[in-house]
């Protein structure tokens, strides 16, 4: 996309849906391109596809030579590399973003990089029903917000650099600080998970006596539980890293709800309809943009 | 479909998504079709695309003659029509079906119509994102379960009937009571419903001071909140006549959340991924059932 950005050796750590979709975005920017991952059969499968260059389970082998390192795995193993090893592999000047679903933890961490790593956060909105190298695709990042947080120590030059990284990948660079980004998507990712999984939770408790609840379920059940499939060990990494903006957007939702529910038994079908009619305009809203810019 | 129902003239109320739809999948069944709708530019479309052979805007009219009648409106015009005029509006021995969401009130009014309609509560559980008679699809029953509910007064005769005409949509009939189905669709639809729309609410209340919330919304938020764009009269009626069911179902969810809640500050990471684990699992199950299906 851009010409802005080129890598002499991008390292891919984590080879999932992400940083398969990432190295594929990055084919025509990068001279060389190495894979880390632990995982045997994600190691084979992006050699096998031409994902990657290079693969291999030893973190440091794989970062070692990179100017470019991108962290793609779940939200906790990057807090352990970034905390524990990974400053000292790296060369001066390298830039290190990561993909992680939550960011004030990281960049705390990050912050605590030696001096010479450009370290930035990072978070792209977008993803995949199924998880996986197998669903790898370059274009995941087309024109979806990808965020960027600096941390206390990112220079002016590292977020030009990210901001160019993210260009090529074919995304549109949104920078905020971490806390703002936790916030949100509290709001947008973590709350609407919550609801998922509950909602699979209360029905399965009622199917038990009635097995019809999972017979009749059509449509609007599949849309309003899809997100309770997500990968548990990523989802709990993204809630535990992210409690106190959940649990305040959890009691938001709760207000809302009661509100809703007392109008219902009240009765009150005039009050009803005037809080479900700018609630339906709104979705529709947000949802006629969002289809628009993909 | 079933060579086992056939109509001399089919009268549909309600020329809409659910209306329409069935007027295409009854085409080869019925000689004559009927619809009934008050807007005059729904029976234009539904008359321009042959959905139907005549339409009126007068009930009496239009059901008159009919051996067979589907009422295809928001529940509670279902309701008053049953309460008010249709019973005296039809022949001796016409079979009559609604296609509400509820029906325990449905099949209560019902029981009180003349002797000799013979009527029988129904619900397809299928749908489309959007509505209105431009939506309208012959195949959207297809292998969908189409609950029947009895009334107090439906007798063998009418059941088998309304069985053909089910089987004759390519709709697989499922026969049950009214309270059983109300619990069921408060479980599977109404929450799913509410959740949604609060969950729209609650963003809405945080975007006022930080647009940033739509902006990075994504697919997950897209899935989980689209049934709150979701027709309000049709959804108000739905909630207002199954207002108990609705708020048992809420109870129990808003128990399930505390759970999840609970483990989730109390940091018991054990026990938030031995909860989310199997919900997981449940909802693939459920999906992969469902998609096969159909």
């Amino acid at each position: 996309m851009s010409a802005g950005f080129r890598a002499r050796h991008l390292a891919i750590v984590g080879l999932g849906l992400m940083g398969g979709s990432l190295a594929l975005a990055l084919r025509g920017a990068a001279e060389h391109i190495t894979g880390i991952d632990l995982d045997a059969a994600a190691r084979e499968q992006a050699l096998k596809s031409k994902i990657v260059d290079a693969a291999t389970a030893d973190l440091y082998a794989g970062v070692n030579s990179a100017d470019v390192v991108v962290l793609a795995t779940p939200v906790r193993v990057i807090i352990e590399m970034l905390s524990m090893r990974i400053g000292s592999y790296l060369r001066s000047n390298t830039l290190l973003i990561d993909l992680g679903s939550t960011k004030q933890d990281i960049v705390d961490a990050m912050a605590k990089l030696p001096i010479g790593v450009n370290a930035v956060g990072g978070h792209p909105m977008t993803g995949k029903e199924n998880g996986g190298i197998q669903e790898a695709d370059g274009s995941l990042f087309h024109n979806r917000p990808f965020v960027l947080c600096p941390s206390r120590r990112t220079t002016p030059a590292a977020r030009l650099r990210a901001q160019a990284f993210v260009e090529s990948l074919g995304a549109l660079p949104i920078e905020m600080q971490a806390d703002r980004h936790d916030k949100i998507v509290a709001g947008i990712s973590h709350l609407p998970y919550l609801l998922s999984a509950t909602l699979i939770a209360t029905v399965a408790d009622q199917a038990e006596t009635d097995t019809a609840y999972w017979e009749l379920a059509a449509g609007g059940f599949r849309d309003t539980s899809r997100l309770a499939a997500s990968d548990v060990t990523m989802m709990g990494d993204i809630l535990s890293t992210n409690t106190k903006a959940v649990a305040t957007l959890l009691a938001q939702f709760r207000m809302q709800l009661a509100m809703l529910e007392t109008m219902l038994l009240a009765g009150d079908e005039q009050r009803l309809s005037q809080k479900l009619g700018p609630i339906r305009l709104a979705r529709k809203k947000w949802a006629r943009n969002y289809e628009s810019q993909r």
